[in-house]
């Protein structure tokens, strides 16, 4: 099993945290995103403990919550100790409702809006990180309006390449995001940042990548960003204070990805921040790292009832389940790997070649190519797709107009509805 | 200009459907969804009457409700004479709270659930279009249990590429839509719906593709279908009183997309198909055709305000804009081409070659490439961007937590909210 909170009990059935998943598909019904409680606890502890451990007590992990925003999911990480990372005003909103404490939250994004900027101040959202020249103008405006002067980090592109696929790498000089070192800009945008009335700058931003499984992007990006950081204490005399090294760690979608020691990495980072900064002669700032996807991707499974099976000899086998890319779009949006089993029939052989479909009028709308599932696979099963707990509620849609699925949170010893299953009079709500 | 409702202002600005694009911008707030009425009006008298002429009176276009669904579209093809298609119990939900003819309504899809199929009984929608021997089965026994007899048409897979892309290439053999006629699964899937007690079989559907442009696929596919539905007659002698042929005719996206005129195609398949039954020796079933995208795709504009441009020297140049890949997940998901302007500067040379791109945290999260805009543009301008009114609204996600626009729907001396825009309480409406 790809993750230690996947079981089979003694009836064939899938566990997941665990608990019996086919009851829980027939208790809730179906599509259903479960979420598993004690793993995302345990993988926060990991990276606070970690971070405290080898950067020290003022080091703080961020939770990406792009990755998977609702209520509970700022609850649960703030009893953890971590701060968050927020891209918009909805984010904001649901931390905000969920009581989070807003100094801990970093407000993210390269395109914040005028009213972003203003909700964001009367929200006391702790830290703007600024991504260009026109955000750092402003924030400073705004900022004056409201007589606050703003806490910025400055977004930075690094320059490097994390070797991952074009849609998720964000570190590079062409980049919809930060700042190029290379150009000069970074320089510019921090002297401009350093001028401004209404903008007490902390810090550096850079973001490198997603689903790196690779020590060495944190290794040279921290290299690169505290080159530039004495570079600007040398040129403009400006301490930084906090340095934001961004997210990234990889997650197991599929046996063949690797398994990443996080605690083990950040020690490795750890060592290389604090040997670069003794050789530059600078004072180690205070890390910050962004991990979402790291967080929830494998604290989540969800959980379909099967529609369809169709044989077509010579070609292919598709089976279809009753979600699809309205659930979870990344299949159709990067080719995503997943892994998928029949939660019903964990017991028997799997010899059945398919594609795993969903119900959306669409052809791209695949679950998973070349899957193996039973070849008893019929109507009325239930599909189980493991590693979904990042980047599937986040980015459901309503296409097709499908309510979106309920999220239920799985304890210890217990349940509970964290985010209600959509209905059809939600979908219409809006409609005139 | 790509399409008869786009002008220019004397003042410089973008018009839309006669109204000044950036006043409304303004008045409604970004981003905004605008849809020309009259325009969806013309498209559908296009369909209709070209329908009528050419294949006669008991012709009936079908509005693909999936390419934009929400109640006032149901009422505005329901004025003007068309059926609609629905996929799912959300759009049979919109249409029937919009008071549609239900009799005149094809519930279509790839996986209808237990649920649906009820739903839709229950609803008194008109026909299932049955996809494959799963549902056959299940629409024959939910059926049953209302003691109703469902009308259905059959999904067929004529077999035929469209030349079109793989994501919405439907038509094909290896499809996860219908059956197969190359296979014999047509032939054995209609003997299964014939010899069912709650079922009466009306006829067949196909739809080869989207964003086809060539009149010659609609030739192919009627052709393969019409020997078909010989077959079925001289094999189990079952007379067809239907035959869908689908959607796809194209749209312009871009100058260099062609111009199709619809009527005109509409009588050459008329003839194709006239001769194909004379050639046969059967009658010519009733014919209909599901427009979506041709309907609603040239009567919709998107409305944005400028938030950043950045100038990455021998790299690239961005303009990022306060929607994106959750407005409009096109080019995310297929490379989709747009035609983009910066509504408020219509008369100036447009030599600034840049990236426009999406608010998301997000690198995919891109408009359009290789934009040519004013080098003036700042924050704060208009960007339009074209041909938005299928799939754009539709695919729309809260992704990041960013509340979907409203759609606002312009008439001849009018302008109405058709849908309202999402609030910050609806984002976390369903979060506990």
């Amino acid at each position: 099993m790809i993750c230690d909170n996947l079981g089979i009990a003694t009836d064939g059935n899938l566990t997941f945290a665990g608990r019996d998943a086919v009851e829980l598909a027939k208790k809730y019904g179906t599509p259903l995103y479960l979420m598993d409680e004690e793993k995302i606890r345990y993988n926060c502890r990991t990276y606070v403990d970690a971070m405290k451990k080898y950067f020290g007590e003022n080091a703080l992990p961020l939770y990406a919550s792009k990755a998977n925003s609702f209520k509970q999911i700022y609850r649960i990480v703030n009893e953890e100790g971590m701060g968050v990372d927020v891209v918009s005003a909805g984010e904001i909103c649901t931390a905000v409702s969920a009581g989070f404490p807003m100094e801990k939250v970093y407000f993210h994004g390269n395109n914040k809006t005028d009213a972003d900027i203003e909700y964001a101040i009367k929200n006391g959202v702790g830290y703007f990180v600024a991504d260009n020249i026109d955000e750092i103008n402003a924030i400073d405006e705004i900022s004056g309006m409201h007589n606050v002067c703003s806490k910025i980090l400055i977004r930075i592109t690094p320059g490097i390449d994390p070797h991952t696929y074009d849609a998720v790498a964000t570190g590079k000089v062409d980049s919809k995001f930060g700042s190029a070192i290379e150009t000069g800009a970074a320089m510019e945008i921090t002297r401009l940042a350093i001028s401004k009335k209404n903008i007490s700058l902390y810090g550096f931003h850079c973001h490198v990548g997603s689903q790196v499984f690779d020590s060495d992007v944190f290794f040279k990006s921290s290299d690169v960003m505290l080159g530039f950081i004495a570079e600007t204490e040398r040129i403009l005399g400006f301490k930084t204070k906090e340095l934001n090294l961004g997210g990234g760690y990889g997650v197991r979608y599929v046996e063949t990805d690797p398994v990443i020691d996080i605690a083990d990495n950040i020690a490795q980072v750890a060592r290389v921040v604090k040997e670069k900064c003794d050789t530059l002669g600078i004072d180690v700032p205070a890390i910050r790292m962004e991990p979402g996807r790291s967080i929830v991707a494998d604290s989540g499974l969800t959980l379909y009832t099967v529609g369809m099976v169709k044989q077509i000899p010579e070609y292919r086998n598709y089976v279809s389940v009753d979600g699809g890319m309205t659930d979870n779009p990344r299949y159709a949006l990067y080719n995503s790997l997943y892994t998928v089993f029949l939660a019903n029939k964990m017991q028997e052989e799997c010899d059945f070649l398919c594609s795993v479909v969903g119900r959306c009028c669409e052809c791209g709308d695949i679950i998973q190519e070349s899957v193996k599932l039973p070849s008893s696979v019929k109507r009325g099963d239930i599909a189980a797709v493991l590693t979904t707990g990042a980047y599937n509620y986040s980015m459901a849609s309503n296409y097709n107009r499908v309510p979106r699925p309920p999220i239920v949170m799985l304890t210890e010893d217990d349940e509970y509805v964290a985010v209600r299953r959509e209905t059809l009079e939600d979908i219409i709500a809006n409609d005139l």
